[in-house]
């Protein structure tokens, strides 16, 4: 990767590693064969000229930037044709493309098409009669037409029921007719909505024969297909300039009387019939489906971003000399400062675990969908809950820990050429879209509340929360020894504790003569840190159980490693909830003590390995896009570099001095 | 202030209120002059048509940006001379100008002209002599002369000593020779450094006969004064784009020989004669004294960006209207929600108490500095002990707040239009420069561990730092009834304690034979925290004096309300530390369940006043500059006024679909 010759500091760090960064690199990407497939992607686009920046797109303006972000995006949909055509199928290539760290390394503020791609098309491939799939789907494979999906409104998010935009269906012409009646009822956010889909889903609420059905979904024509002039009744627009994801062109659309052919809303699941009969749909809960498959999909996405983060604040502190340690010897490492390691290491044992869990919930996702499609819908509340509060946790916590890494690199991490800025745009993003974190949680609580009351009855629970059970028949916690095992036992108890609590709170409520509701709703706060807590315990049992599985398959070097990345992350968690465990445990201040001592210890013994193991994430210079994370560790030559591209620098005066500042300082001579 | 008629659900609480905002706007201001004042400036500044934009600058490249501030700021330059001419002198003025809400409503992104006034200027006032002020002071008020502040270089930041710009005299032409012998030597960060200064003083390491004399500042000219063309020797630019402060053009400066004559050494406490003679300052004491006062200005500023977000949150969560409570009831105002209260509220609570503090602080360092000036220095360590954490925690909670804030928005937080990006990137900036946090920690450590020495023999200790004396005698906090009162003294107990433990580890690395300085960075992170509660136990010490102290002198009503206030953010910090609480503090389960009951009961007092205590920052419409947080709660008719200047909108159908989009879209046609 190195174009020039490495950092002498980063060399150093690289050459005292004590494991095989490949062999973790091969590990994380999934296995030897998708390795080899992600470096046969990385150079098939990251070595297309067309596909790379002379000018750093933070330079450009808005409208620069979305001009800018389709052309690329329409050469990554011809490439995307080619691979169809040559018969490459996978699903992970796609992703990657658009959403992963490879469509990030192209589009770094996001592809105007990849909702077309990722929502588009799933669609009606979901929703889609086999009729519609036919005649829609070649036509959007072939990007003949772009789509995007149209379900939020300016007035109207994650409460679905509140949606306004309506479709009334009129049986004399067979067509719905379709209005947004409010400006809070436009349409609001979808990606590529702007100026680039021809086509949307619109999801409305539908009525027929004067009443009301619930929501569902119809295809909109948007524009022209030859002009791409908005169609009679459309009014459409891109909402404007965003904390991150600039290049996406969100768009807003307002409906005025616009009409679709009755084929046009699409039936697999509930249909009307050409008299406005209503047929409605045989299981509502098919919907959950789709929401935990990208949550789960999303949890993966937090781990990359902080793996990213990591990988360029852990360089960039081995090539950073700062502040003696002892005034008589010159400026360490800023890597050495133990106040460093703490914001550093940390957020590399979490995009390690956050990982892990992504992947160990996928696979959970995938067995439990299974059982769904076979009409088991045993398992599918506990994958529910579980999926709303990883996905709060594991975006809070990365959108956090990627602002701990750019803080952590004092002010060249507040400029753009060290890409956190744009990182952090994209990570905090997740901590919204998707369900709102918050409502994530409370969905998640009221899952456990419910469990808990059937715990007391004496039910037993199923596995993911059967820790409940436990804790119900064990008034205090005693074996708290320190060992990595008591302190995710210790996390459920503590999380046991905070659910019953919250159902506590929430009973005394009720007996105040509140309704149910209500009661949940002033007890909010209760329920949001059970959630909480029941996520960390997740994440804490499955990094041990993962972790201690993974160092049992490779290499001792590698293991010893993995085991420090554990004690690690478990100690951290542990502290950082430590009012938790000192309510609910009895622990001693001299206890709390030595853990923080044991968080000091597990420091000093990553630090040996701290580049390596961000290596190890194996992120190309492309995807980090970083002057401070460079592989090459050239910190300083590519932050001046960047500089030179910057057009204020193309020429040495600007004109902005001639026509305002020298008429201002000469003014009163 | 409402052009359109005020949304009815902000009417609705305005109605409400328990007490008169203006009686709290008059005190926020300062006084019914101040009030006035502040009344007046924005009359003169924010409705002359010059000063306000068309286009959203978000909407600007980075350097159509530059040439639009550098115009505004002429204008206000001009406006500045005006004032002076007019007798006009109040240095409160200037900084609501440069720095404060008024310049923030003006050049949102900042001024490139602001160092000129806050740092060149001043440096010349502090640190020239007599005669140099003379020769300079006049043509820098008169801006014949821009200039800025150039001291950080590439490669240092905090660590002044190690700056490797060298400054070498050369008696035979009396003139000294300054060079950036490496690229770390660049200097780097100076505002209006890049394209808009023509001076500056640069700070560097000072050679006379061969000898190192320590670090002097030296005026040099960098651009010419009629053509601007960068002078010969000097390397000049833009470093480029950054997260936020994009209109402040921080420049980078490389120096080959360039030769400036002696008398540009500012030589008011440590001077050069012609032949090369160094005299020593007599104290180097007094650089403390710049670096503290803009500290104690930093605590205000961070009020006033807690000020700005939530004013902008909470309006926003009146107006909207998401999920319902209850099933069968309309979706509540998001107000409503009580885990929402608990992401808004604290931020206000917490607005207040800065504001306090920072008042409170900068009496302290006139009291002091008058001391210092007076030769008694004894004070001089607790206060730039006190103003380094108070800096670090204001700083870090308020850039956290304005997130939280912009969280609670949901999607339409992320948007531009929101402001909350930019005020994000404006507050968090203070995290790093004027020291950066963790720095201003350590600092702060180092004294308390050196107090907690002398404490332990038996010394008595200066006032701030007293609480350490108390609780050295006192093994148990025994009387935590819950009171305010009792809370304060908890946090004093729980800092001493967490001032104790890296104390007793510093010493226990040294017997285990590390030096002291090594000692102490083993105990980094012991020393951070117990930095951190001294900074808070100062904070909750000082809310609890100065707004019961203030609640005394205002109506029953507002007294009434500032209470609440006091209660909420004091619980609400209680909860926030609740794991050093417990630590130090015998607390059961159920007293930390009181607590919390407590906080969420404080939240249902704040709810009725909530709209009206932010209406009482008395926040411009054009301060808040944001479409969620205008005065009149119009939100959704504000968003999409937005979306109407966006340049992308005045086109129907953009360039690129017809340059990329169509031949993508019938390639295979």
């Amino acid at each position: 990767m190195p174009s020039k010759p490495v950092n002498p500091d980063l060399q150093k760090e690289r050459s005292t590693a004590t494991f095989n960064t490949r062999e973790f690199s091969v590990l994380w990407a999934g296995g030897e064969e998708r390795f080899k497939e992600k470096k046969a992607l990385e150079k098939m686009f990251l070595e297309d000229p067309a596909l790379q920046d002379d000018l750093p797109i933070s330079y450009l303006s808005h409208k620069e930037l979305y001009e800018h972000s389709l052309r690329k995006a329409c050469i990554i949909g011809e490439k995307i044709r080619k691979l169809r055509a040559d018969g490459e199928d996978g699903v992970d290539t796609y992703n990657a493309l658009l959403g992963g760290s490879l469509g990030a390394a192209i589009l770094k503020e996001g592809n105007p098409l990849a909702l077309h791609y990722v929502m588009f098309v799933p669609t009606i491939m979901g929703q889609g009669t086999m009729d519609q799939q036919v005649e829609w789907l070649s036509k959007a494979w072939d990007c003949e037409i772009i789509g995007t999906y149209a379900q939020t409104e300016l007035g109207h998010g994650t409460f679905l029921r509140g949606l306004e935009t309506r479709a009334d269906y009129d049986a004399s012409t067979q067509e719905f007719v379709i209005n947004t009646p409010s400006l809070s009822a436009y349409k609001w956010w979808p990606g590529g909505l702007g100026h680039t889909a021809n086509h949307a889903v619109v999801v409305a609420q539908l009525y027929t024969k004067g009443e009301f059905r619930g929501l569902a979904p119809f295809i909109v024509q948007l524009r022209d297909s030859d002009t791409h002039r908005p169609m009679p009744g459309i009014d459409i627009g891109d909402i404007g300039t965003k904390l991150g994801m600039k290049g996406v062109n969100n768009g807003y659309l307002g409906l005025k009387n616009v009409r679709v052919p009755l084929n046009n809303m699409l039936m697999k699941n509930q249909q009307v019939l050409p008299d406005g009969t209503y047929v409605a749909p045989k299981n509502s809960v098919l919907t959950y489906g789709t929401m935990m498959f990208v949550r789960c999909a999303l949890i993966r996405d937090t781990a990359q971003s902080l793996a990213k983060a990591s990988t360029i604040a852990t360089r960039y502190s081995a090539v950073r000399r700062q502040s003696p340690i002892d005034p008589n010897q010159p400026e360490p490492q800023i890597m050495d400062h133990t106040t460093q390691q703490l914001k550093l290491f940390p957020q590399i044992a979490k995009a390690i675990v956050f990982k892990t869990t992504g992947d160990g919930i996928w696979n959970m996702y995938n067995v439990i969908s299974g059982e769904i499609e076979q009409g088991n819908l045993d398992r599918l509340p506990e994958m529910h809950a579980l999926s709303c509060c990883l996905k709060a946790i594991c975006s809070a916590d990365a959108a956090a820990g990627v602002e701990t890494c750019r803080l952590s690199c004092g002010g060249h991490g507040y400029m753009d050429c060290s890409n956190f800025p744009t990182i952090y745009g994209m990570t905090t993003a997740v901590c919204t879209y998707e369900g709102e974190n918050t409502v994530m949680l409370l969905q998640t609580a009221r899952y456990l509340v419910k469990v808990y009351g059937q715990a007391l009855n004496g039910e037993k629970l199923v596995p993911t929360v059967s820790y409940i059970n436990d804790a119900i028949n064990q008034t205090k916690f005693v074996n708290f020894d320190g060992s990595l095992r008591s302190i995710v036992k210790a996390f459920q108890f503590v999380a046991a504790n905070k659910t019953r609590i919250a159902y506590e709170q929430i009973e005394l409520r009720r007996k105040q003569g509140h309704g149910t509701e209500v009661a949940a709703n002033l007890c909010g706060t209760f329920l949001t840190a059970a959630a909480d807590l029941h996520g960390r315990a997740f994440l804490a049992q499955t990094a041990y159980t993962e972790l201690l599985a993974l160092s049992r398959e490779v290499s001792p070097e590698l293991a010893e490693v993995l085991k420090v990345v554990l004690e690690l992350y478990l100690v951290d968690a542990c502290l950082n909830r430590i009012g938790d465990f000192l309510r609910f445990i009895d622990l001693t201040d001299q206890d709390v003590t030595k853990l923080e001592v044991r968080l000091e210890n597990c420091l000093k013994r990553l630090r040996p390995n701290a580049v390596s193991l961000v290596d190890s994430f194996d992120l190309h210079d492309r995807v980090l896009d970083s002057a401070l994370g460079a592989y090459d560790g050239n910190v300083y030559e590519h932050i001046f570099e960047s500089t030179k591209k910057n057009p204020l620098n193309k020429e040495p005066v600007n004109g902005a001095f001639h026509k305002y500042l020298k008429p201002f300082m000469k003014a009163h001579l």
